[in-house]
């Protein structure tokens, strides 16, 4: 008897297989006294030194398979396994009050971990998960306890878990895990991320995948509509093998779009580029045919360390970018660090709207040792490529004169000390505040490039913080509001010569992308795997005819007019 | 040696006497094991009953001298000393631990301070300042220590203290109390506040007076610049009453607008109305010459209570405000709850960035007993005066049709029982979002008239929380940017034949009057005691000078331009 399981598509494509339910066993852990403190100690680093060189062999492997970027949360993991606050502690416990290591080890973690998740804050609630994480891989040594690992499957499945953890995603083997569906998690969750980056169909969040799927019984992922279908009839089989198939054809057809450039069907050009956080994301850019990074988020260098990155390092992240993309633009964004994103090392302070708060440019144009010296790596490595400087958050003209003028005394400095420095780096700034985009043509005069940003824009214009659900109904990429405020940028920039690109999730969204286009958008900056859609789907569009419907477009009333207007007639 | 101390101007007019050191002796608690704890609990409860006394004459001099808003706080803090949890836990720490009563209470009430302190939210955080208030009134009485109370001053002082608690400055006997200064506070801290309703001249968050002014010295308040001057020369002295001169004489000036409408110059006409709180705000509003009520929080009836108000409650409050108002317009916005302002007995989410979250609108078309319970009450109200119904925080067009259809049919309920409705109520919404400005033109066809919140509408707009004073630089009412929003409101108003007014802090404003004049705003409502001033300011401006000059206003790059050209040029 057939039945169908609803939850989020994570990660497009189609697959049919035979569960495998990926159940970690319970660990017991009873707190029990113990009479050589020094003897238990020792199990413990045993047990740590375990843990380490598994961790380094799946951080290997990550590295290998999934590039620098997923290796990283390894990378992290290990850090977490050497902190003095967490590993200290467990040993102190273990002597102050003679208790066995496991127990004290599960007491210190589960501290750390309600800590953080406690914490209002997306980057602090993955370090819980991160703990967790570590924490049941230590216990498991010292409970001699063999958890069911992805890596150990031989034939072809679909995972079925509660969740997947990030060790658990980075074990998993392409060539035998089709699919996998989860009990939680999200769009953005890092089950979710790692799915799409390996190109396994996912479905998660579907809250009940594991209560309802047997081991063994066969499963189809359909990871393009967001469903599971578990004990399919013959029928239902061969349909989702046509779609399959169907997928497959339409990945083939974009395939052939890779060294193309972007026509719409009246030869109209736009540049299709995309958005990465680390150098390790170039590779995927080529690979999709991207003809530049529209949005590189420097955050990445930031996070996950203990300290500012060098001068040095930013300098070679950004050069490899750069050499990579060869003769491409590549618009590189001065730290966004602030909001729902923390750095350990600065000390920022805990604020009540941290969306609306002491963020990016803000932060900057205060911490300028900091700014300075992510500009000169910047500027240093300008040679190597074609770089194109982008300030965040920017909401008054002052704020971009503060910036530009710090950024040209480092450049004049950097002359001065003989240091060769690009002399047609453009700069720009991303319009994500109502405030930019309504006077967008006063800053045009003075900007080299508007790069929208439509996450942080639509937040603040329709006042709805896109994380919070209950206002999640707010989040209106086509309403007529944001079009509008789309127009008055990309007119603005275009009246004085300047170019308008998007580098928002809207920007590879199907309904968004007719009317942008009507709309004169210059470049569109997305996901990696985002772009031989979008080309495919350009090339069959009519810049001409979307711009007749503009008019009609930007004076409807709703946001549901407008999709419906869009999908029916383009 | 006259000394000049700095801090904020909390309420207008120069006064100057005198320093009386209000100092409270500190409160030695010493935590001593009791024998009888009966006796103790008896004890304890006799302090409270004092107490209650005390409170309860307070409340009686602040309803009658200051209103019933005021009175509130003390009704509050009789409340305080009747909750089971704080005084149930008191008791209950006396008899389990054999403890004296100073102790209990000071432990238990500190426990709750600090837990109302930790609070993101500015309500929560006065609840904290309530219940220290009233916890030293209970230890004084268990300590026997006499306060310096405000009551006994019979000569005329300046009042210098740390901060003045609610029941403090409701004691202030105007007779003799010419001004005060404070160490600590701000211009919406609960003191500031009752100074300007009381017109006794202050300065507050000088962080200083109390350490560098000794009692009985000379002291001048200039409650106009935020200055405290001690031991000032003869000269000094001299001045300060010709600037305390002049003020009277603009105040007399002022006085004589009472009963004039509002003309500019050029013989234009704009209404200044007075945003309110609650029905006894109306005395003020009429006795400033307010020509209407632009904006009634109906907040305040939810707050401080442990339960919804109910219809008749609402219906009462409503119709006293109309009554009082007469033919003159009363606007009366629904419920503005969430965000900063929380309800106890309301299970709302706690929130990462609750300005941008469940609030307002968004939570009334939820909570929609609740809301249907507050258009009744105001439908039944609307037959005793001139009712404008007003919904906040609407941010699309489908919100305010479901708001409206919800209106609609009480409406119809209320008629099809037979009750009487006014049939000539305007309904209007907030502007105090971008995407709602943006859309002006296409709301405009749909809505009786605008009112624009510039409170939120620039803290959106600019995306910076205007509580956190690491972003204030960005709350910048004459940028461009809020202008040209504004602009959008008026001109698509009037386009469709409806008013636009504005009721956030801006209206009262006055470098920003003449610009909102020349963009041709309809209604200002502002603070009952900035409605002469404002008055006064617009019978001496030209409204047809002010327009020739907006092009060039609007078109400016920074907020210094605007407000350096307006001051020179009206």
């Amino acid at each position: 008897m057939s039945e169908l399981i609803s939850g989020i598509a994570a990660s497009a494509g189609i697959a049919i297989a035979k569960a495998f339910i990926l159940e970690n066993p319970e660990l017991n852990i009873v707190k029990k006294p113990i009479e050589n403190s020094e003897a238990e100690i020792a199990r413990f680093q045993d047990a740590l030194d375990k843990a380490k060189v598994e961790l380094a062999a799946i951080k290997d492997r990550a590295f290998s398979e999934l590039g620098e970027d997923k290796a990283a949360i390894f990378a992290a993991h290990l850090l977490v396994l050497s902190d003095p606050e967490l590993i200290d502690a467990v040993k102190q416990k273990i002597q102050s009050e003679n208790v066995n290591a496991e127990s004290a080890m599960d007491e210190i973690s589960s501290m750390f971990i309600n800590m953080f998740e406690q914490m209002d804050n997306e980057y602090m609630k993955e370090r819980a998960a991160d703990i967790r994480d570590v924490s049941k891989r230590v216990l498991s040594h010292l409970l001699q306890v063999t958890f069911a690992t992805p890596a150990s499957i031989t034939e072809e499945v679909i995972i079925i878990a509660e969740d997947l953890t990030p060790s658990d995603t980075a074990q998993l083997n392409r060539k035998f895990v089709k699919g996998f569906a989860t009990d939680i998690g999200g769009r953005t969750s890092h089950s979710a991320i790692m799915s799409r980056s390996m190109e396994i169909p996912a479905v998660v969040g579907t809250k009940s995948v594991t209560t309802k799927i047997k081991n063994g019984v066969m499963v189809i992922i359909d990871g393009l509509d967001g469903q599971v279908i578990v004990d399919p009839s013959e029928d239902t089989i061969k349909q989702y093998e046509d779609k399959k198939e169907t997928y497959a054809r339409q990945k083939a057809e974009w395939a052939k779009l890779v060294n193309e450039a972007t026509h719409t069907e009246d030869g109209h050009h736009v540049e299709l580029a995309a958005n990465i956080g680390t150098p390790a994301d170039v590779q995927g850019v080529l690979d999709n045919g991207g003809e530049g990074v529209g949005l590189y988020r420097t955050e990445f260098l930031y996070m996950g360390r203990d300290q500012l990155p060098s001068e040095e390092e930013q300098f070679s992240a950004y050069k490899e970018v750069l050499e990579k993309m060869g003769e491409k633009p590549v618009v590189i964004r001065t730290l966004d660090i602030g909001g729902d994103k923390e750095l350990p090392y600065l000390d920022l302070p805990k604020e009540m709207n941290p969306f609306l708060g002491f963020r990016a440019i803000r932060l900057c144009l205060e911490e300028q040792d900091m700014f300075r010296t992510q500009l000169r790596a910047l500027l240093r490595a300008s040679v190597y490529g074609n770089l194109k400087i982008m300030f965040p958050m920017i909401a008054t003209l002052d704020e971009f004169r503060s910036a530009k003028a710090i950024l040209l005394e480092e450049k004049e400095k950097l002359s001065s000390e003989g240091t060769s420095v690009s002399d047609s780096i453009e700069i720009g700034i991303m319009v994500e505040i109502p405030s930019t985009a309504v006077m967008a043509d006063i800053f045009a005069k003075e900007v080299d490039f508007f790069s929208i940003g439509t996450n942080d824009l639509i937040q603040y214009t329709m006042a709805a913080d896109r994380m919070n659900e209950q206002v999640s109904y707010l989040y209106q990429p086509y309403s007529p509001a944001i079009l509008r405020l789309v127009k008055m940028v990309i007119d603005a920039a275009h009246k004085e010569g300047k170019w308008a690109g998007m580098c928002g999730e809207m920007a590879g969204d199907s309904v968004a992308i007719p009317i942008l286009l009507g709309l004169g958008l210059d470049e569109f900056s997305m996901s990696a795997t985002s772009i031989l859609p979008a080309r495919s789907q350009i090339s069959r569009l009519s810049k001409e005819k979307i711009a007749d419907s503009l008019d009609k477009i930007l004076n409807m009333s709703t946001t549901a007019e407008v999709e419906a207007f869009v999908k029916e007639s383009f």
